[in-house]
């Protein structure tokens, strides 16, 4: 079938909308219309080039909402209708990662998805007869996408899928990190490192967990209202301080905080991050995607002294487990999307996305089809 | 009053066999008659001038047991003829550290502890007439020292001297990484890079808790046989291997193992102890203490997908409250101490002891003091 798509024809050039040939799903497969779309930095990042992982051309997107429209073989888990979250971490429920209990970095799809291709080794995207490859198992910039079934979070179809698209990647990231990662407690003590969608989520996670006090950096200061909307205590600009970020946040704390995360991607604000961690005992989470080949460092002293360094991908979140609630949530009200949609936009428009985004300009742009 | 003791006048040169003047104790303080004490690579770190700590001149060694002799001003908890074994991470319990649940890295004492004085500032050695510094709040090389009551461990009166002194830091460390920092599960897989005496004590913490795969790596295959006495299951020399130690072990294992444990201090061999931690849940644990200025780095994707790396201090035992057990379980046999003392000798042969350990020829040699 036909599909209006946002392709990504090479690195580091806008998308082109054009109309591109969509496969029927295959065994395993489902055909989705995506009506919205949230763009990520991490479509910014691989469109930049900077991903080694990436693939041109490409579908990106990843953080999306739709309908089901068709699904393969064997599919049983959701039908036609049916309103689903793509996921770029998979949960199949039956690997060892899925069944240790322990994290929800699934395997099944993941070598395939790494590499823009479905779990058979092919794509079902093309343009005037060559490959389109796919991306993060979710390629949401298309009208119509296929996804591995295993990749797939059936919802509630009275959510409003404008906002609950946003949990198919940063939000959920965020307020997981807080809930799985470090399993913030009542009274906690955190900082955040850097107030986009992530940075912001992680805000309001803390708030939710009871933190007592919530700590929000950031080098723009326009970002701190919004900040304390979603629950930060204090906010800090290192560029208002001579020396470095970590030492400011120790001062503030006495030992450093409970945790703190890293909502960037920036291995100097990772390093900056553990350091003002709380001696003995605290944690900091790298949730932020660095750059190739960048690496981070600290002197080991930190680690022996009771600092903990981890990461998380996508909060932990089992997504076929757990986002269904999560999506409840929202519905609720417990869980507040609205300020996280700084702008909406049809399809046309998405190079615009890319661009408010990176002029520091919007939280979420959600990209819409126009259909819904 | 006049102690034997050896004495490190200065960075670099073998330690001098001298009488020197020990003072009473003062309030909070506890004079003790050592009877043994083990050697440690770090007295050889410190002596080496590398540890930026490091003041001299010092009564070095930290890994001791002795008899209390008389007791400060205060002084509640321990009385003449009690045995001890001196602890260089104090335990006050009530500090914001001790009273937090979470870690053992009591503050008591700590500023002044890493200076090589008393809680008031001030040194209870001297020689001709010259001050002498103490040493991580121990002091073992002297047959009588001084400590805080808050760095002392009460222990059975029945307890080997000439082994449980090692409980003061090698042993201890290494079992208590397994248990209190690691908390290793039964059927778990881990890798123990170095086979020194934390090493080995790493190992055997790790057959205690049922681990499943104890993988014992080193440089020096004539480590392996003890290693296997202490429970491991396989033993990998890196130089048997044209690809990185990281990649032996996952190859070895799938995708990593459950814990590892970093027991030298290179900061390499940390890098390589995380990144062979198993994908999605894998911690590393970092034991051994790397030079001066010397830093840990790895990609934060490591961390991303899931794996962890923490650092622990005296395996994370609060020494007045958990090491009398240990003594114990040493009594019962629980713990094995006699295959880590390789080398006993009296004091005036100390400095063959750090020999012996710098050629790679001892896992402990035990000091003693002619007197127990």
């Amino acid at each position: 079938m036909k599909s209006r798509a946002a392709v990504a024809f090479e690195a580091g050039q806008p998308l082109q909308i054009v109309e591109i040939d969509v496969e029927p799903p295959r065994k395993g497969e489902v055909l989705i219309r995506i009506t919205h779309t949230g763009v990520c930095h991490t479509d910014a990042f691989t469109l930049s080039g900077d991903d080694p992982e990436g693939v041109f051309p490409a579908v990106l997107g990843h953080e999306g909402a739709g309908i089901v429209v068709e699904v393969g073989e064997g599919v049983t888990s959701v039908a036609p209708g049916d309103h689903v979250i793509p996921l770029y971490t998979a949960e199949c429920g039956e690997c060892l990662f899925c069944t240790s209990g322990k994290t929800n970095l699934c395997v099944a799809v993941r070598a395939t998805q790494g590499k823009g291709v479905m779990p058979d080794g092919t794509t079902r995207f093309s343009y005037q007869g060559k490959p389109i490859y796919h991306y993060m198992g979710c390629s949401t910039f298309s009208e119509y996408t296929v996804v591995a079934e295993v990749s797939l979070a059936k919802i509630d179809p009275q959510a409003n899928p404008e906002q609950v698209c946003l949990l198919g990647c940063g939000v959920t990231t965020g307020i997981g990190a807080v809930r799985n990662t470090a399993k913030v407690q009542p009274g906690d003590t955190v900082a955040v490192f850097g107030l986009g969608g992530i940075g912001l989520a992680v805000v309001q996670g803390a708030r939710q967990a009871g933190a007592g006090r919530i700590i929000a950096v950031d080098t723009n200061p326009d970002k701190f209202a919004l900040a304390k909307v979603f629950g930060a205590t204090d906010c800090v600009n290192p560029k208002d301080h001579a020396e470095p970020i970590q030492q400011v946040i120790v001062g503030m704390t006495g030992w450093g905080v409970d945790h703190s995360f890293e909502c960037i991607g920036n291995v100097n604000v990772m390093r900056a991050a553990l350091e003002c961690a709380h001696r003995g005992w605290g944690q900091s989470i790298i949730i932020g995607v660095a750059g190739a080949g960048q690496e981070i460092s600290t002197r080991p002293f930190q680690l022996v002294t009771g600092r903990s360094w981890r990461g998380t991908a996508f909060g932990g979140v089992k997504g076929r487990s757990q986002l269904p609630g999560m999506v409840q949530e929202a519905m609720r009200g417990d869980i507040d999307l609205a300020p996280f949609v700084t702008h909406t936009m049809g399809l046309d428009d998405i190079n615009r996305a890319f661009s408010l985004m990176h002029e520091g300009q919007s939280i979420r742009s959600v990209v819409h089809y126009g259909t819904s």
